[in-house]
């Protein structure tokens, strides 16, 4: 199932060229109470939204896909979670390359460890990425995007898919310089998941999936997931081993080679197999 | 005004030694409706529920300080904010040990950029710092904890402070390590927020605090928020340019020399001026 929230917080379902606004369901979700630390509340209650789902879908209202306004399919994660340099070309590419990626930052994936993004940097595939420091670089990088569904403390990585959710098309957008990533990478409009979560029943196998990027139809990444140095499976369980993860925790998978500048006006394509094509546009702050 | 939440989500207020519990002024709070991207809900509403809280107060009831377990005084922050390196003496004890700082973080604090702890590290006083990976070092770094108020972006320093909702006691409790520092420092209860927040009426100057970290009674971190080197005012202007700040965000505003190893059995005492005294046990993770 592809699930999606759009237009003014609709939760929609996608089949084919429409989007069903199923937003009647969420009446079913029990009722919060302050404080609430359950992770993001339609996340850790999809199974149960599901069931719902199949009942409302044959009535629901219905648009076509081009005409709605997609926002991100995780309304409020806990924490978003990315893993440095995760392909070998891309670790390539920013050692031969030290000016724009600096010298900070060096070893593998492993030594490095997995960074933080900042909630308040994600949007979905509607809403421009916005550049509020044009006197830098801002690079686009395509990624896997992961959402867990369960809660997950010290997994194992032959158990670790059974906690993802599902899976969406992120672009862990970043501006260059010498501060922490956790910083540069959590602007706001920088942390990109879209256009909708396909969950994990509908992706046989998310380590071999074929990625893609164009800026202005022309490509810039494109590689296949079965190219990352750390799996999936074992992001889940080497996360699971510092902390705990949460129903709408979003694991963006590493990127690979071909990152590069996008600027104002420029229109960035994302695709990524079995899960969709989105794409997003890179606007300048008005002033 | 002194609030926080207490034993089993309390919502309370301090009075000299008593908790008085004022929880009924949350059927106050509008009701959320999902997705729901206020920031923390208490927070956003805090200026509104101090209003009812006046009203309740006289007929609450009330327990003994030392009898009630403080729970994080922000149950749902939308991220919590670090700033590396922030007191000189810190900068020079970190240089001068290379092997357990590790070489990877250099340069001030404006070129290594504030980080980010994740939410679910986030404890309040009087639950314990549990360590995971006793194979590893763990260090106490006390700091002065704000939480912001009102959303801000690119707000001026000279308006930063009026952003802030209160003061809190904070442990940046730290596995050293090569890794990211946003991955070493949000294992699982690594973020104590204490033991209440001191709403910001009441501290005429944050930039000019006592700070005291004893460990088993013997004085660790000891000084003043005038020492550090980059302002609070400075770092909410810093942060909201590059991203926005909500209510409910914690910054952490930096630790000062002293920091040093914890283990299984110790109890931390951190004490700031005009807010208060918390003491934190250390316990091994039972295996």
């Amino acid at each position: 199932m592809k699930i999606c929230w759009f237009n003014n917080d609709l939760l929609g379902v996608v089949e084919g060229n429409r989007v069903y606004d199923v937003s009647a369901v969420l009446a079913a979700l029990p009722t919060p109470r302050y404080p609430n630390r359950s992770g993001d509340w339609v996340i850790a209650h999809l199974d149960l939204l599901r069931e719902r789902i199949e009942q409302v879908l044959p009535s629901a209202t219905s648009y076509a896909v081009d005409s709605v306004a997609f926002l991100s399919p995780v309304a409020n994660p806990g924490k978003i979670i990315g893993v440095p340099v995760n392909y070998q070309k891309h670790v390539e590419e920013a050692a031969a390359d030290v000016a724009t990626f600096t010298g900070r930052e060096t070893g593998s994936v492993l030594e490095q460890g997995l960074f933080l993004k900042a909630g308040s940097s994600l949007i979905g595939s509607h809403q421009a990425v916005t550049i509020s420091m044009p006197e830098r670089l801002t690079h686009h990088e395509i990624e896997l995007g992961l959402i867990i569904g369960k809660t997950a403390k010290n997994v194992s990585k032959e158990d670790a898919l059974s906690y993802v959710a599902g899976y969406s098309i992120a672009l862990d957008m970043t501006v260059r310089g010498a501060e922490d990533r956790s910083l540069r990478k959590s602007l706001d409009t920088y942390s990109v998941l879209g256009p909708w979560l396909v969950t994990a029943d509908e992706i046989a196998d998310p380590q071999h999936l074929d990625l893609r990027l164009q800026v202005n139809g022309q490509d810039r990444q494109v590689a296949n997931t079965s190219e990352m140095i750390l799996y999936i499976a074992e992001q889940i369980e080497w996360a699971s081993r510092f902390y705990t993860l949460e129903p709408g925790d979003i694991i963006m998978t590493g990127t690979c080679e071909g990152v590069g500048p996008v600027v104002d006006g420029d229109v960035m394509r994302a695709e990524i197999e079995s899960i969709g094509v989105m794409e997003v546009r890179v606007v300048n702050e008005a002033k």
